[in-house]
């Protein structure tokens, strides 16, 4: 096993785990922010629209941590530093 | 075990892992959602256009960190970098 | 073991993990929905209509994330681009 | 362990991972959306061909992805692309 | 270890595995059925037959995931394909 | 470690597995349908033979799932095919 | 390590493994039992002997998946096939 | 590793392992049933005899579970026929 | 490693893991009887002596699953057989 | 790793152990029955005297668990006999 | 593996880790809070403002255990010191 | 890996998970004592000095739980009786 | 692996498990607080300045564990002391 | 590995580990004494002053065990006694 492979496959498994892993807590909270906020729009239908702003508000905020992860995925599968400096390496070592 | 197989490996195990556990939350947070949505028309009847409209919104957001597994996973099947750098030096060692 | 016989076993693995792994999430939240949806029905029957409407659209939602994984089990079995490189490697090499 | 041995036991095990854990979900869904629309026909015994309807089109739903699990198993056991193509290698082999 | 022990021990140990795991949620949501179903029965006594007849449905529905699993360790007990081809290649060699 | 020993060590160990963690499911949703039907009875002691019949029928449903893996451990223990034929090869080769 | 005390180094382990977490479910699910007909005949003493009635059944057959696995755990440490069988092959071998 | 120490550590260790393992579940079943019983003596402290005799069946019946345990622990430890044999054969070996 | 430091370190291993883990449930257990006796001589101060008698043979009753554990971890310390048969052997061995 | 090594390593590992684990149950056992018991004073001031005195005789039961581990963990410590043994053959063999 | 290979292959898997197991704690807390401001909001549409910075600061300030991660995760791909050493010390061994 | 190093090793190791793992109860358990406690002298002001005592007894009794685990740990770096023997050995062998 | 690389490898690791980890806890408690100081704002609206005082306190304690997370994990990071030590060891060697 | 990476690297992962598992249970009991508190001064803003009280000193007694953990890990990184006793010994040797 060289070591591009490696890099490689460790790149491959944390993109792949980062986002299917950061996915989870997000989806539960914002569920539960929606949910809450159905509730609220069914109790006070006249409120809907201060409801719908805090509700937005509150799922961007909540999914921030679930798009950091998708960045961080990102970055390993398209612009990873160490992936770039082994094959560099790979390259002048051919 | 050469690195060929290795990459592919680990990408075949990563793509089921990323869609199957990204599933997870999402259908969660999803049913939680739903069934909010589903007690508060029953509550009022007429408030159902606004209800609908937040669930839907809710749920596209929800959604969304699933389809963020998705993408992944569809990225290391069928356009993964890693594999293209390896395939290539593989037809070049040959 | 041979790099043919390694990509068949993670890609039969995978399979069937992805599958069933995804089957769990989808589940638990169908039948959240449709407890909400009954308990409604008998709660206020004339908006039978809109709530039967609202949970098959919920349903088919939360179906999603469980049809990715099977649309990957199935990929990983009959279309997998992985061993099908190595196969026509090893068919090469032979 | 010959190639043949590994591909028959990962797909015996898969087999039967998949559709034991395929399991968990949909019993537990259904159970809950079965309790649902009992306790909802005892409120509402008017409501029983509704209640029956909506019941038997969620179980239908949720049963799905069980059956996808069983349809995955019963495909690694009877009709297992992987096992087909390295037991003709095997034979050719010999 | 030779081939056929090592498929005999994984399909022993699958089939035990399958039909245990997979009690675990059918029992968990035939008894949240049956305990929704009594506790109906006590409310509403004139209902009693629609209930049952519900009842008995979704305990059938719910069971179908138990008896997949029982099937499949059946079929890895008595009609392993794997199994047989093995037997039949280690006559041969013998 | 020869291969009779070890089917003989894979089988006691989930012959063991089956049973013990076959009984978890079933007695905990026994246990849930049994405590409905002794809060009904209270409530409604009218209605105890109709609540006793659905309670048994209950029971003998959510323990069919425990004796399937009864089954399964006999079967492993006493009835084992694998068992059977490796004893059988191991005869003929001493 | 030899192949008898692989048999008996399993066995003692697999029959305390069952015993104890056999235990497990039953004493939950007793527990449960018991403390709604606890609850219940404090409610309606009038009722005590059908609850007391319905308890004893129930604990029955909850108890009973606790015994199976007493039952098998007994079977592997006092009459277990597969030593017998490596015993004997041991004294012929000696 | 002689045979005689493999036998005895995983005798030992299995019986600690029983023996506490199968303390968990009895425990917090008789916590919940003894509850139960406190509770039901405050509210109805004229029944009080009732009680007490069916929380101690329920114990009994409980601790049982227990029981089984401690007697294999007690047998693994003081009883042990593996050990006995094993011991035997060392002995005749010497 | 000699026999007999294997067999020392299984037992203190043990001996600690019992009785740490036979704390669990009991604690658990008895925290809850106690929570809910406390709470039952608050709403019935005259029925005090009837509900410590039952809240004293309660957590006996309890207490003695940890007591096993305890006692099992004394034996394995203190008067351990396995250890004494090794050592005794060690002693003549050398 | 000599012998003496192994011994010291075990024992201090099952020594933290011990106590660390030992201490979830007891500390969240008491929390329960100090909640409740705070609780009841507030609700039934003038029963404060008997409240306490349950209270306290509830926490030294509960207590008990820890402390039997805690001795347990000492013993390990400052008077393990297994330790004395090895360390005794150790000088000797020096 | 060379020391370059092992540390890129540690900063890749922690980054994402780091990311992803980070996101889990503050979005379900960002959703409760969320819940919680809705569901207020609803009841008492008067206090909205004093309501919505309450909910800003505490987003704020769970958001910040969020963005340890993100910092975290960011200074290992892209500024991380070990690596700069080590990639250091190779360019000069090389 | 000398002896020495082994023997500092686990010391350390355990140190620190006794005192992280032993920190989890307590605080869980103080948690739910405080928050009783809070919650009593709210609704009942005039028992304040009542329940503060309380619930300091309480605090103290719980927190017993973690000291010992922080004893242990600092035991084991500072006065481990394990290090010293094995140091004096090492210094007498050097 | 050279000395350098697992003391860089261990502190990579560590400083994002510290992080990601020690954000959970305080993250949901944040939550809980933060959802309890909006709804007793939405209660009592004239006690807010004095429940915004107790959240913000309530709020720096909790986030006081995740700085102290976040404090060690720059440490390791920035000003390691082993690292140092080990650094200049290696400069010293080469 | 020499003793002193080896050291050295135990004690950077366990000082981590500690800081962070440590700081799970005190957010947690923190966050549910605080929103009591916040309730209770909500529901009685009379007794706030009190209730201050008792919150800040159930905050500092359950803030304690996090502090018992950080203490431990700053020992551990800064005044680690094993590590300069080996330091010292691998001066020597040098």
């Amino acid at each position: 096993m060289t070591d591009l492979a490696l890099i490689a496959a460790v790149s491959i498994f944390t993109a792949g785990l980062t986002v299917s892993f950061g996915a989870l807590g997000p989806a539960l909270g914002e569920g539960r922010a929606a949910a809450a906020a159905i509730s609220a729009i069914a109790q006070q239908p006249d409120a809907a629209p201060t409801l719908s702003r805090t509700l937005f508000v509150s799922l961007a905020m909540i999914e921030s941590t679930a798009i950091y992860c998708f960045v961080v995925a990102m970055i390993l599968i398209f612009a990873n530093p160490f992936w770039d400096t082994v094959k560099a390496a790979a390259l002048v070592g051919s």
